[in-house]
């Protein structure tokens, strides 16, 4: 189940207009309070967050999206700061959304923004912003696009979004990020064989965390092994391993190297254009359809849909008849 | 995510009208092969599908559909087939849809539908069928609702549907069921507490199986106290607890009892109108959709969706903008 985007607002009152535009003008200064804002508009689904979507627009398309999976307990919070840490050490603009429910930095963002990212709360080139599953069970809330675009377009060069690897969240993160990280660690008592089938097709990069520990290897060899078994076509990306430390920001710099290598291959093979369109058109889809689901939910005070639904319960219409009924009236 | 209904087709050959309505009338007849080709029809997206469903459109409404769900280990099959052989007692027809894959009923209907329940091999009043996942891991086939349909028109008097109460499936269930029975069992080393959290609001009936086993006491008062706290309104059903031993065939008179009370509640409050309509919708709802999906993705050998999530994958377009296009084209 896919949470839905808020209905297109219709109405564009003419002084809204020239806020969004400051708005947006002001995020692409760097101003960390006016990205806040934007975010909280696609957040909240404000009457402006069309107008706040076609402002951003234009500068879109530049950061790199980096998933970050795993089962709680891997070290993923951890990871994921130190992993900040590294990319500023090159001087990139990094925004986080964490939408991991586990995670120390969502579930309250007064809260939980702070917590452990301390490192980086003083640095105007992090934006740090944790994002409500809106009862989405472990997946990802239905504005975490909206809120990559504002990032994005806010002129970070790498956007992380931090989730929890269950159900189906680790393969959503895999359909909105360019690469995925899947976050594994010896010692959790489940290894790579109990793991979720999915996370073999998900990765583009595989990290071994809490590598000091006893196990680590083994690790590695089952997971080597396990992703050979995949039938990858000729070309084709081979997802590499990575050892870390990330309590003690070892092997981050490796990572951030097979990043790099992936957004590489990426633009190379033509699949980051496929991979964005293919998300692009899932947006656009999805919007649309919830669009004609309040159409059809409730015309003139009364609902269509509700009518054929009882006809149909009723066996005097099948559905199949009521749907065509339904495209009908369009 | 959920499994799209194949798209309605369009032709229908007059001599295929006759053979449906043939079809039809053997299975209410009473004629096994008949049946299992109608879900075979329904199953495999025949192009007849839409023609089927017409066709047994009137004679649908009449089964009560019972879900059954639980972790793997319950003993959810043994009380499937113990369940069975109570309803045979009082005479009625039963229909049993599996969809379980960890059921040995599912996962191939030629070897699954005959093991464990051998014992209603013979018995031409019970249609056994289990229904492929399709992929869509431990969630219900979007076939399900359409073989339910069959089963219904078949003339069973109760459908019963048996699923694994992993992630979405056990919610969906509740959708497709008019009561649903939850399988809990003593011993399973998980208890209540990390029971999923859904558990607690799908249940109408809630069965304690193995209550010979150590800890069926505790897990019968531990389930109520936490029944006990979920908010219902005046006059709303109040899910019961009945312990049952299925492998000796104990205490399914008593879920029977409570399954006839419960269709009862729906009925007089109101409640089964208002599952059926809602479900209808869902199926209605559905189909449209999916025929737009069709639509959109290939118009005249282009697609306009494509189109347009390049415009928006490039920035040259917003989401919204795009689905508005979308729309505007219908």
């Amino acid at each position: 189940m896919v949470e839905e985007p808020a209905p297109a607002s219709i109405s564009r009152p003419r002084r809204d207009t020239g806020d969004v535009g400051r708005l947006v003008g002001r995020a692409r200064d760097g101003d960390p309070r006016a990205v806040a804002r934007l975010i909280s508009l696609v957040e909240d689904e404000s009457p402006l967050l069309r107008e706040v979507t076609a402002a951003l627009a234009p500068y879109t398309g530049h950061a790199s999206i980096v998933g970050i999976t795993g089962s709680p307990g891997v070290g993923k919070s951890t990871s994921t700061s130190a992993l900040v840490g590294e990319l500023r050490k090159a001087g990139r603009r990094v925004g986080v959304l964490a939408v991991d429910p586990s995670s120390p930095f969502s579930g309250g963002a007064l809260l939980g923004d702070r917590v452990r990212m301390q490192d980086h709360a003083l640095d105007r080139d992090v934006y740090i912003r944790s994002m409500a599953s809106r009862g989405h069970l472990g997946g990802l809330a239905w504005s975490t696009p909206q809120a990559i675009r504002v990032l994005d377009a806010a002129g970070c060069d790498v956007v992380l979004i931090e989730t929890v690897g269950v159900g189906q969240s680790e393969v959503e993160i895999a359909g909105l990020a360019d690469t995925t990280l899947v976050l594994i660690a010896p010692g959790m008592g489940d290894g790579i064989q109990a793991a979720k089938a999915g996370i073999l097709e998900i990765g583009d990069v595989y990290v071994i965390n809490k590598a000091d520990r006893d196990g680590a290897d083994t690790l590695r060899r089952e997971l080597r092994s396990m992703l050979a078994l995949a039938d990858r076509p000729e070309g084709g990306w081979r997802p590499p391993i990575v050892k870390t430390i990330a309590s003690k920001s070892e092997g981050l710099d490796e990572v951030v190297a097979e990043i790099d290598r992936h957004q590489g291959w990426l633009v190379s093979s033509g699949e980051l254009e496929a991979r964005r369109t293919r998300r692009a058109r899932g947006e656009v889809e999805s919007i649309a359809l919830t669009a004609l689901r309040a159409r059809w939910g409730d015309v003139h005070g009364r609902s269509e849909l509700d009518d054929l639904a009882r006809q149909v319960a009723a066996g005097e219409s099948d559905p199949y008849a009521a749907a065509e009924t339904l495209l009908a009236e369009l």
